[in-house]
């Protein structure tokens, strides 16, 4: 195997100037790389895997973010996960998992240390202090979810308008009129999935009626408990506050998996999550920007209907 | 900040000498690498992060590895990973998760780029061809579960005899002499919990009965469908069975979180997994390693006991 010296000789240059090249601690001029690397080409110069991650700033290695010590994981959250991972097995490329904080700490540490070529964002706020640590130090990223303002960025998320549509033309169908909304705990205003769901239910449900809920089987019950008589049926956006509504009420969760489904004591009528393919679609984006394609148009998908069995 | 070059004049060695010390590509002497570093001390040389994780193989990253593309993950791997990463955190080391799957595809490739200083590993089975991987590459590693002959190896597990002790002890407390097992899916003979708990109860109960389950509710009322009707109670392995199960008999569940008591219809009496606990134990012995001490002593766990509300 070629030597660095050699790769200098050839290339007329210092090997100080290859290990800046190697090493990525100096800038050195275009043309000066093209010449080394063309060197390194013809001489058959291999660098060691890290060594060349550590150059190229490329490890094949994409980091889904997610605030694993706020949030637990839930099953959306591992339906994120693993098809995420399986869509960058496909292409080449391992996903790995970091839990960091909802306020960006360890982040900037973690991008810094150049062990990612590029990040999948989850559990993202309207205003979310981790893009601006993502976008001072350059790594490429995708959002599932967005921000207030997404314009520009790359990202994939549910299409909320036409999930609650969707809701509530399927309880029309079956009847009913009054609809009331179980939503999530109003402590979490910046949450996009939260604020959404309820604008698009204000917007398009007839006399609507909001109550929060944390995402509980007992807080979803004594919700559900505190709604008027008039009321026939509920949409819940959180999946195990889900569950405990459906005890007492008519009830069409918004947004469930099928573990959680079958969680139920009795069939449910439930809106899936997209929770795999928005795992999927935005590893593939990321992969798409990491190979040099300009932001990808950002997919919104709705969740789907499954009729109980 | 000084350069390469004058580390190489001061140590009175080559540029491409100080460059193997820095990137570990060719082997120096002790003696050579020990000038080079002095140099660089007296210097004040500063390699950047990533150079320096290369030379000395270290990143200050330790790799939960899970097979999420095989086993979904569930709410106690959730706390292994959750309580990991924060027992890193607390000892200056950031804690991922790699989805590797349960033959150890994947394993050699990422422990081969050197991008985690050592491995904490999930979902062990009693044959687990993913620790030949890691003993091949002198990977530094812990178990969460254990091997069949786990002798000599660093490892946090449950003691499934402890935990099946005090469940039946809490039942003929209560009053119950004939008590079943509902367990795994018989289809995981390899996995460490189903047959140590299988042969834990079969040890200690009279007359012993067991019937297999999935992993879901359905499967677990079912499975409780089917036991004789001198049966007055069953201790359950997995959790989600335990509560489709609940549903039919008096049922003690072996290994549940709280998370998942919180999604049964009626409040359970239950025996709480030992996960965070495992989860902060394995991420402290590894780490214990990772700074030179001799293998720590394996901790077991038990479950304990969570009277109903």
């Amino acid at each position: 195997m070629a030597t660095m010296r050699e790769v200098a000789e050839r290339a007329g240059v210092s090997i100080a100037t290859v290990s800046f090249v190697l090493n990525g601690t100096k800038p050195v001029s275009p043309a000066t790389r093209a010449r080394i690397e063309a060197a390194m080409a013809e001489l058959g110069y291999r660098r060691n895997v890290v060594a060349r991650a550590l150059a190229r700033r490329r490890t094949n290695i994409l980091a889904m973010v997610y605030p694993a010590l706020d949030h637990r994981i839930g099953s959306a959250a591992a339906e994120f996960f693993t098809s995420a991972a399986d869509a960058a097995r496909t292409l080449d490329y391992h996903l790995v998992l970091w839990p960091v904080g909802s306020d960006g700490a360890d982040l900037r540490e973690l991008v810094g240390q150049g062990l990612a070529d590029g990040v999948v964002l989850t559990e993202v706020q309207l205003h979310d202090p981790r893009l601006a640590i993502l976008q001072e130090t350059s790594t490429p990223f995708t959002l599932i979810g967005r921000t207030a303002e997404p314009g520009g960025l790359s990202y994939v998320d549910i299409d909320f308008d036409a999930t609650v549509d969707l809701a509530l033309q399927h309880l029309h169908d079956q009847g009913h009129r009054d609809i009331a909304l179980i939503s999530g705990d109003p402590r979490f205003e910046d949450y996009g999935p939260y604020v959404r769901t309820e604008a698009a239910y204000l917007r398009l449900a007839k006399d609507p009626l909001v109550v929060p809920s944390a995402n509980t089987p007992a807080s979803g019950k004594a919700a559900a408990s505190r709604l008027p008589d008039h009321i026939t049926a509920v949409l819940v956006l959180n999946e195990y506050a889900a569950l405990g509504a459906a005890s007492t009420r008519t009830v069409l969760p918004l947004l469930m998996t099928p573990e959680t489904a079958a969680l139920s004591t009795t069939p449910l009528t439930y809106l899936r999550t997209p929770a795999a393919e928005l795992g999927r679609l935005a590893t593939q984006a990321l992969i798409q920007q990491l190979q040099g394609a300009p932001t990808p148009t950002p997919h919104l998908l709705p969740a789907t209907l499954q009729e109980r069995p």
